[in-house]
């Protein structure tokens, strides 16, 4: 029993979209009280930490609209329905670097946004990467540009506010600690 | 110039919310085409790591209706409009955990989801903080339970997964790295 429990009334429909649906709940609050909860909900997704053999990070910048700038982030993308996080993860790296693996390890998951959204998702690691000859098509509305950076460059892109991305700032903590 | 932007054709609004407003625009992509993205407006958001005098971090537990589970998470909370940030972080710490500090640090911020979210957040620390005599009001729909935990406890909630919120997570990592 969860004492803080917010125990949902009802569930309103605002919108079914390509990526997110939205709801609005009437939950009961724990003094009995109600209140409202707006909730985006996400399919989920992954990210992968993957150093090359010249112990450079696998990195792509892409335009980000909620965000009106490109972003330089790890490689990530959304679950597709059915599909094995590990997969979408060996998936999305080929897709937006190049390169695969067949050596990902998985470091944890988590919530990017639990206040409002329940996109959750999962960190993979490898430093276990080959090219591929021929590299597989992106999405055709995704366009990015891959970097190898070390973590000098990388420090920078933070100073430069060119990385504001939390998974990814989170990624490079991870590698100062662990790598 | 951008190379990779997404001009904005149209804008269509879905939902206008008490905290959150989603809308759809349609984008013309670099290579010409047009696509669609589904966008959360967010206010932004504060956080804060505090630091009581024998060293444990302020943490508070609440219900994250998205996650349908509580979540114990640094204190944090939604900008109001017109609220410099640093007071916002202020005003937060004091209504969740009933401490109070005249000495915040700026370290950075960073957008939780851009895939589709805006929502970006400014992180504060501290190690100076007093009780308040009189802890102010939550706002009426807020319960938190307020727990005062050292490095052994938070790497406990996180192997439990009691902790699994990626701000948090990056500010553990943060103390870890820096303190």
């Amino acid at each position: 029993m969860d004492q803080l429990e917010e125990k949902t009334i009802n569930t309103k429909h605002i919108y079914k979209g390509a990526i997110i649906d939205v709801t609005v709940d009437d939950v009961q609050l724990p003094n009995g009280e109600q209140s409202k909860r707006e909730l985006v909900k996400h399919p989920g997704a992954v990210a992968v930490i993957a150093l090359t053999d010249d112990n450079k990070l696998l990195m792509v910048k892409q335009y980000r609209k909620p965000m009106e700038s490109s972003s330089i982030e790890i490689p990530a993308g959304k679950l597709e329905e059915g599909e094995e996080p590990i997969l979408t993860a060996r998936r999305e790296l080929e897709e937006e670097t190049g390169y695969t693996t067949d050596q990902l390890h998985y470091i944890t998951s988590f919530y990017s946004s639990p206040g409002f959204s329940d996109e959750y998702l999962h960190l993979y690691w490898t430093d276990q990467v080959t090219k591929l000859e021929i590299r597989p098509d992106l999405d055709e509305d995704e366009f990015v540009e891959l970097y190898e950076a070390d973590i000098a460059q990388i420090d920078e892109w933070i100073k430069k506010k060119e990385i504001q991305d939390l998974k990814t700032l989170f990624a490079v903590q991870y590698l100062k600690l662990n790598k």
